[in-house]
């Protein structure tokens, strides 16, 4: 089963979906956006290549996240931990310090959780944020001419991950961009800082956006589809390490190699100008009403082409239920 | 480690933990209650002896408990679903219906989740509610001679739990009764409709509450120590199913089973005089400021007693985290 095939049962079986579809749900008569996602062993990390002080602080990053993605100012978080017996009191320090950490950096308090037994370590982050003045959801109010723009830096984080899995590849990398990628893999940062840089420079009321958790590749092609428009996309534009390029699939770890948890943005020019080109990148522009396909185009520098459409789509983003 | 050991490391880390120690917290800026738990496959229940339904239901209705206990009106959940691929599309829409049936009940609104893969079932609810002119926490305005009340009854759950996992049992007991038995434990109910009664007829302001989901002889002696009070309990007023009699040990069924999802509350006379006895049962009075030992006496009508003492509570308590 893929994700599609739940969401749909879900909408299906449930009378209220009214909240559903987007990164975070926004309860109006709160102001408040509230999200939740839930970190298992084995799935999403291990204990080979993670500490307890790093996925401390990415359980609660990853929620961050989404709430930054919806421009809301994160509040409070709730931590449901399932632990198993090998889990000791050195462990369940340093996932709280972790925690902490994160807490203290964006002012975040803890409103509680829930502490069990498990198999496997299962950790719950439910994070709750303040609406904003400006407000951003996946769909919103794009016009010809739109700029689409980034934060931050695609594929550092899927390195990361290869680098942690695979030893031979190390080679191919100096010792600092290792612990670089490594990083930018175990101890994501979300991008809250850069949040504050758009509410505080921005004049729009709205703006098209998410984070590129599943991948760049599949948040261009949500943000077209969702929009009803096209994306034409300069390659070059995208920023990503240098030694990315050592490997012969780079442009599959850009576009889909996910957990980069960067921001995906559509705004018009005005705004684009007031933004601090050292944060913000524009990597494309929006073309055309969507009756044409493909949603999105990415051109490259040698005048070749990739098209993301919905095959294209299907078979590069990271299924959460493969082999069902 | 004990449940008590990692909430002491959580309270060494953090910063900021003014917001724990309750079953919910409270956030004064947008008055509303959250609360999260994680239901863990073969931990807190197993395939083999519930139903996708039932579990569906449960997983929802144990977070309402903890509402309830904060007088806090249910509006909104988040769940976190993270599922193995023996999981097929029949169960997990029973799963749903079974969270759409307590939603519909109760008037609650799904504002999302996350679901991923696992080896084993892991549900995590987050719950949210709603903060009414009275409130309830653990500790609150005693005074001597308040009352002690419960709803429902205790015991019935617990019974549930054993003759699903010991077939030997079943002889002792009518086949209606089984069925009645194994539905409290697999579904029980919030006491969402007991609040509400409570809300609409009392005069106070604030009231010592909490649930008995770990077992009425936890719930007496946290609110007994919390309030610095202590308490006398007449045994043959605690509400219980006759047929728990055939068990010999069936006094730890009706303290120590837990899973009951009770309201236990100290309220004044006055107050519970205008509840309804067929919801609620007074089963004892408040006696004294705590500087005589135990806190909790349980008296029987044969003229013998029973004390609930920190030995004896740390001694029969269920610990989530045995063996560690």
């Amino acid at each position: 089963m893929k994700e599609e095939n739940f969401l749909n049962i879900i909408s299906k079986v449930m009378n209220n979906t009214s909240l559903l579809g987007d990164d975070c749900a926004y309860l109006s008569e709160y102001k408040i956006y509230v999200t939740c996602d839930n970190l298992i062993e084995n799935v999403h990390f291990n204990l080979k290549t993670t500490d307890a002080f790093s996925l401390g602080y990415k359980s609660v990053a990853v929620n961050l996240s989404d709430l930054a993605s919806n421009l809301s100012t994160p509040k409070y978080i709730l931590v449901g931990l399932s632990l198993p017996n090998y889990i000791d009191e050195v462990f369940f320090k340093d996932l709280y310090c972790g925690i902490n950490e994160i807490c203290n950096k964006y002012n975040i308090k803890l409103a509680g959780g829930d502490i069990t037994s498990s198999k496997h370590i299962c950790i719950s982050v439910c994070a709750l944020g303040e609406k904003n003045k400006i407000t951003a959801r996946r769909k919103s109010n794009i016009s010809l001419g739109d700029f689409v723009c980034v934060t931050g830096e695609f594929g550092s984080s899927a390195l990361g991950f290869n680098i942690l899995n695979n030893f031979n590849i190390k080679k191919y990398f100096q010792e600092e961009n290792i612990s670089y990628f490594i990083q930018k893999h175990i101890k994501p940062e979300p991008r809250i800082y850069e949040m504050f840089e758009i509410l505080n420079n921005i004049n729009s009321k709205n703006i098209s956006m998410m984070d590129t958790s599943d991948g760049l590749g599949d948040a261009l092609y949500k943000l077209s589809t969702i929009n009803n428009v096209n994306l034409e996309i300069e390659f070059d534009k995208i920023p990503h390490h240098p030694d990315l390029k050592k490997i012969s699939n780079y442009k599959d770890y850009i576009f889909w190699g996910g957990e980069d948890y960067e921001l995906l943005f559509i705004i018009n020019k005005d705004d684009y100008q007031k933004l601090d080109k050292n944060l913000f990148h524009k990597i494309g522009v929006v073309t055309e009403n969507i009756n044409t396909i493909p949603p999105v185009l990415i051109h490259y520098q040698n005048n070749t082409y990739d098209i993301i459409n919905k095959e294209i789509y299907n078979k590069k983003v990271f299924n959460h239920f493969k082999g069902k």
